[in-house]
Parts: structure tokens; sequence; C-alpha cells
């Protein structure tokens, strides 16, 4: 539909697997030409190329196994800032003025948190006067400055947040984030090879699949588009086929309607038994949990009929020893009882805008399951979700009969 | 002689054979600090490492033949921006506190001639401040940032410039110059074996020495050293003995004394014969050619008995077809007669301050050659240097005979 997108402000976003050699560069060149000479302002933000970025680090680890953060930014500010002036000169071959900066250049200001900064503001003079120009405009993703001079890198996910944070900064029309899946899914496809692509999503059920592990696009530049209502499209970066637009408000926005199904299995249960009846175990527990950096995820507490309760929750599997010393220790101090831990589990959840309000979403996820022989062993609910912990055995064929039982597989992409 | 360096402010630079491989960075890295650990302020200026620079510039081709001096000079400055940032881990990991710094972040301003950019000023601000924290300063070498922001590099020999430019802005009290060469010598070791390293030598034979075909340093970096009065310690990368010093006024200096010869047989001889003994023709050739930005090296003309004279003069090689043409095209046009050229000749210099005013030193040139039966072609001299011009086939000779002759191979080095 090239005619949606004449006389506008675009900004387009590349990782790394778009531009992991030169005649990848090309291709992008040919495309952000195609869009300029439709008459749009471009704004192209790019990744450093393919592999470039691990073999900055582990050139650093070989020098030095705990690299400064300040240095490391130093080094891995340069990947963004090769693929950026190489993308200039194909985008020239192809008679088309083009410019590219460094985050610096353009003034994209950070705090002072190195590999993980925040940006604080983005001066978009310099960007303006070049579009204003006629010149497609290209910025190093992933980095910016302090207000000290210093350089910084934006952490995962940096440049998607870069190409958003642009687009919120210029008032673009459209921010367009390039990739190597062609949308989002109803599920993961190498899964459920009947799930079908989606036309438009809301950001809510975007950060929720994001979180629940899709791996589209990072939340925190999610985040951002939320907040300043930047709609976003995530497509393929050789293909021409529309991708999914993130959006505040999705064309399915008043059904009842479930937008896709998630699987993780990086996941541990662990269940603290016969705790006693009395305020604050619960607090104390998760505090020190939080403590020491556990990220806990799904919480189940029934209501107590006897003077004890049992109380479950997940946590990163990684963390699932640490988990159990602390868990134990308190366990003893507060006189519960033993404390049991699984690791064979998985999540399915459930997501979609306006489900809360239907209970009837509930319900059938359950009786989809329960007519499968799958057994739920926890369940928790958000605003837009619905996970269920089962078997790790059983996950796959959840995810697909959940797919199918809401179907997902009907859907018009 | 660790002594002589306790407490001084040191600007080292290494060239991109001194850092070639993480190996080398990190023998850097110990170097460095051995000067840091004896109460020096040292300023690092490095290089990019071994051939980044020439596989960037390939990568650049690839993309486009013709890549804008603009997007070069974005994409070139990556590689001592890196090699910076890994030289400060590797001090890091040697227990020293070091900061690496882009030209841009340290303020060397430039003008706006990209990939030739000149040194405008140097901001010392900041280099002050972190020195005086107790850190070692490393600089990215050949590169600075114009008033506008643009990032511009310096050029050939540029990392050479930007040890001096900041070893003058920052007062101090010695520039080294590491390289793959242990020092200056009296001529080139490779073809003269007995060949001697000077202990010291003036900016002005300095200068003749590299623009008679001395690799050791680029001339711009010598021009400014010596209009600054910077003393400049030209040594070996991976040794300890002592190198060359350049300084304004040598140990030898009033001795009428020959500090080194040198060859080079990269020019051809042109000759107009019989050129109208008319005022304004010369100079009406040399404008041509220097029009055409052909470097016209050593230039002969006899003072004339008969109604014509011959004028002979060197270009380089690769300019000769071109300086031909225009050649044949003015000696047409004044009325004179054939131009010869002749690609088959030798340089063949011996350099040292004073000799003008003792002819000896002449004298003892030409009798030199004379006896070895090597016949000159063409004679030129400067303050500090006799240039003849041999055939080809005689160059190594005539080298190998002056540096006996003017006893060279016998100074203390």
């Amino acid at each position: 539909m090239p005619n949606k997108r004449k006389n506008k402000i675009i900004v387009q976003k590349y990782g790394g697997s778009s531009v992991a050699d030169l005649g990848k560069i090309k291709k992008v060149a040919q495309r952000v030409v195609s869009y300029a000479k439709e008459g749009n302002k471009v704004v192209v933000v790019i990744s450093a190329m393919g592999d470039t970025t691990d073999e900055l680090v582990s050139r650093a680890k070989e020098i030095n196994p705990n690299p400064s953060d300040r240095e490391m930014d130093m080094l891995m500010s340069t990947g963004e800032q090769q693929s950026c002036s190489l993308l200039a000169m194909a985008i020239h071959q192809l008679d088309r003025e083009a410019i590219s900066f460094t985050g610096a250049q353009v003034g994209i200001i950070t705090d002072t948190y190195h590999t993980q900064a925040k940006i604080l503001k983005i001066e978009t003079k310099r960007i303006k006067q070049e579009l204003a120009k006629g010149n497609i405009v290209i910025v190093a993703g992933f980095q910016g400055l302090t207000k000290t001079s210093e350089i910084t890198t934006l952490g995962r996910g940096g440049s998607d947040l870069s190409a958003v944070a642009l687009a919120v900064s210029l008032k673009a029309d459209l921010c367009e984030i390039y990739t190597d899946v062609e949308g989002v899914y109803t599920a993961d496809p190498r899964v459920v090879p009947e799930a079908k692509k989606l036309k438009d999503i809301t950001f809510d059920e975007m950060l929720e699949l994001a979180s629940l592990g899709a791996q589209v696009m990072h939340t925190r530049a999610i985040e951002v588009a939320k907040k300043f209502n930047i709609p976003i499209h995530v497509r393929g970066s050789f293909t021409e086929k529309e991708g999914t637009i993130i959006m505040q408000k999705s064309s399915y926005i008043e059904k009842p309607v479930v937008r896709g199904i998630t699987l993780t299995s990086n996941e541990a249960k662990l269940t603290l038994c016969n705790v006693p009846d009395k305020p604050g175990i619960a607090a104390h527990l998760f505090n020190e949990l939080a403590r020491k950096n556990i990220n806990v995820d799904m919480i189940v507490q029934n209501v107590s009929h006897k003077r004890t309760t049992d109380i479950s929750f997940t946590v990163p599997k990684k963390n699932l020893t640490k988990a159990l010393r602390i868990s134990k220790s308190i366990s003893k101090s507060v006189e519960a009882g033993e404390v049991i831990s699984n690791e064979t589990i998985a999540k399915v959840s459930v997501v979609g805008v306006g489900m809360k309000s239907h209970s009837g979403v509930a319900a059938k996820c359950f009786s989809v399951l329960a007519k499968n022989k799958i057994n739920i062993d926890m369940i928790s609910t958000s605003e837009i979700s619905i996970s269920c912990v089962v078997k790790k055995a059983a996950g796959k064929k959840a995810l697909k009969v959940l797919h199918k039982g809401f179907k997902l597989d009907r859907i018009k992409s």
C-alpha cells in the first residue's frame, strides 16, 4: 500500500541480521531509497552488522575478563557507526542523498549508566535540517551520549529503543521495525505451523506477548511506543509483505478476542507447604527473594481452610538453587513444612485485550485443557492474559489445543 | 634512563604495527604503565590495529567504488576508537587507571576537509582533568571533529600529527613516537648494513630525510614539532633501547656534519631541449605543471651560452605521462626542440645541517662518486642537502660509497 506512506516522516529500524553482510546492506539501501522516492522523509536506525558486537565483546574479554562498562561502550558503539556509514555509501551508490550520524552527533542524550543507559532526550535539530535538505538520515542505533560527552550504549533491545525514541521526538507518522520474522504470530510458528500472522495488536497485548517469550521486539521499546502512542509496524526485512501493526487500539478491540498463545518452559516452581496462617509471612518471603534479585513470576496461595496453607510460586530456572535456599531458611524460621521444587513445568498463556470482562475466556481455556486431559497445576490471570502451569511434557500439546480451541488458525491475516 | 622522565608530561604514540594484535596491545599497556609508575602523566595516542584501516577501506569500496569523504571518515575513525578502548582495558587489567577518548571527546578541532583535515586547535581541559585524577589518558589518533560536529580524519601520518599537536597543546616535556624501526639511521639499513642509528637529529635534517624517503615519521608532524619546538623521541615499540631524538639543535650542530644519505628511485627525469633563451618560458612550464598538481622536485637549467638552453626536471614516475604531454605541448608553442624522458634514474642525497657553509661537502660528494666511476646526471642543493641524480643501476652503489666516504659507518650511535 505505497499510497499510505506518501510525504510522511518514517523511522525505519533494521536489526543486525538485516545488515549481516554487504549484500544485505545494499538490499536495505534499495528499500530505504524506494521509500524516499515516494516523497517520504526517511530516518533509518541500524544495528551493527551481524556478529560484530559478539566479536568485539570476545576481543575485549581476551584483553580483560572484566572490562569496564565505560570502555565497553567506547568499543561496542563502533559497530553501529561502521554499518551506518556503509549504508550511507550504499544509498549514494543508488544516486540518493544520505548522511550518517552517531548517537552523539544527533544528540541522543542518555543517563550515565554505561551498557544499559536510558534515553533522557533527543535533540532533533540536526536531523530535521538534514531531512529538509532532502537527505535520508541514518542514525547509529543502540548508542547515545551523556551530558558530559561520554559514549553510552542502551543495552538489550537498544536499537529498537533508539528507533522508537526518534519516532517520538520527530513526531513520525510511522515507525517500522524490520526483523528476521515477518510479524507477530498467534503462536510460535515453529511449534504451531497453522499459526497466523496478526494484522494488528495493541501495545498491551504486545507487551504481554513480548514478556511471555515472543522474540519480536524488546519490551522497553514497546513501553515507550505505548507511552507516546507511536504505531509500530513490525515486518520482515527481505519481503514486501505487510507485517503486524502494534498500536493503541486494535481493530478487534470490542470483541473479547484472544490474540495469541505463548509457551515458556524456562521457569521452575517452588511450594512452601504447611505455612502457618499468620500475616506477614508471604511478604517476608518475597521481600527476601527480591533482595537477592530473584524475579518471581506467578504466585498462588489458596485461602486456607485449616490452620496452615501452601504457597507456590515460579522463578527463572537459573535462580532455582538460590530461591530454594532462601525458601528453606524462611520455612524453618516460621515453622512451616517442607519446600518442594519442580523444574519440569511449562507455562502456557492466553493473551488478548478484553478477556478479563469475559469470563467465558477463562472457562473455555480450562475446558479445552481438561478435554485434552491436560492437568492444570497453577493458574494466574492479569488484565489481558490467563496463564496456566502444566507438566512440561504437556506444554506443546497445550499450546496447540488452545490455539485451535480459540480458533486462531481461522483468523484472517 | 628512567630518571630523566620522572614527573613529566609525556605523550606517546603507537602506530598500527605496534598494536597489530591483542598480544601487542598488552605489551604496549605494560610499557605505558611502567611510565606512569615513575610518576609521569602519560597521554597515549594510538592508531587502528594493524590492517583495520585497509579492511574498512576495502569494505567501503565494495559498497561504493567512490565513497564520499565524509562517510569514509565516519567509517575509518572507528578503527582508532576500538584500539583505544582495548588499550584502556589492557591497562585496567594491570591495575592502573586509564580512560580512552575519541578525537571528538577531547576536542581535537579540525577544518572541514574530510580525509585530510588539518588540526585547528585542541581543547585540553578534559585531558588535564583526567591526568589530574591519576588517569592514563588514551586518545584515538588520526581523527578530529569540525566545529559543526562532523567527524574528520587527518590523512597520511595523521596519528603522528595528533601526538605532536597534543604534546604542543599540553606543553608536554617529551613526545615519543613508537614505530617498527628503532630510530633514524644514517642510511636505510636494508641497503647499507653498516648504517648507524643517530642519537639525535635536527627538525630540518629530519624534514629533509623524511621528504627524501625515510619512512620513520610524516613530514606534517615534524613541521608542527619544529614550529613549537617539541622534541620528539622516535623509537622501537618492542625494545628498551633509546631511539633518535629529533630536536631544534642537535649536539653536532657546530660541526659541518653529514647526518644521513638517502636514496629514492620513484622519480623520472624530463628534458626540454633547445628552449629559446627568452624570459617567461620556465615560469610558463612550471605553472602549467603545478596547475595539474604535478609535484616537480629538482629543476636544472644551465646558463645558456647559445641562443637556446636545455631545461631538465624530475617528477614522480606516476605523473610522467601527464608531465610529458604538458611539456611537449609547451615545447611546441614556444618553438623549442624535442622532449626527452628517462625513468631509469635514482636520486642520492647527502643531508646535514651546516653543509651549505662548508663547500667541502659538495666537493667531497662529487669526488667520492667520481672515484667510484658513478656519473652524475643532475645536481641540486638546498640549505641542508645535496642531491645527485645518477643512473638507476648505480643508485645503491652511490648510497654505499657516500655512506662510507662521509664515515657514517664510524659514528657513535
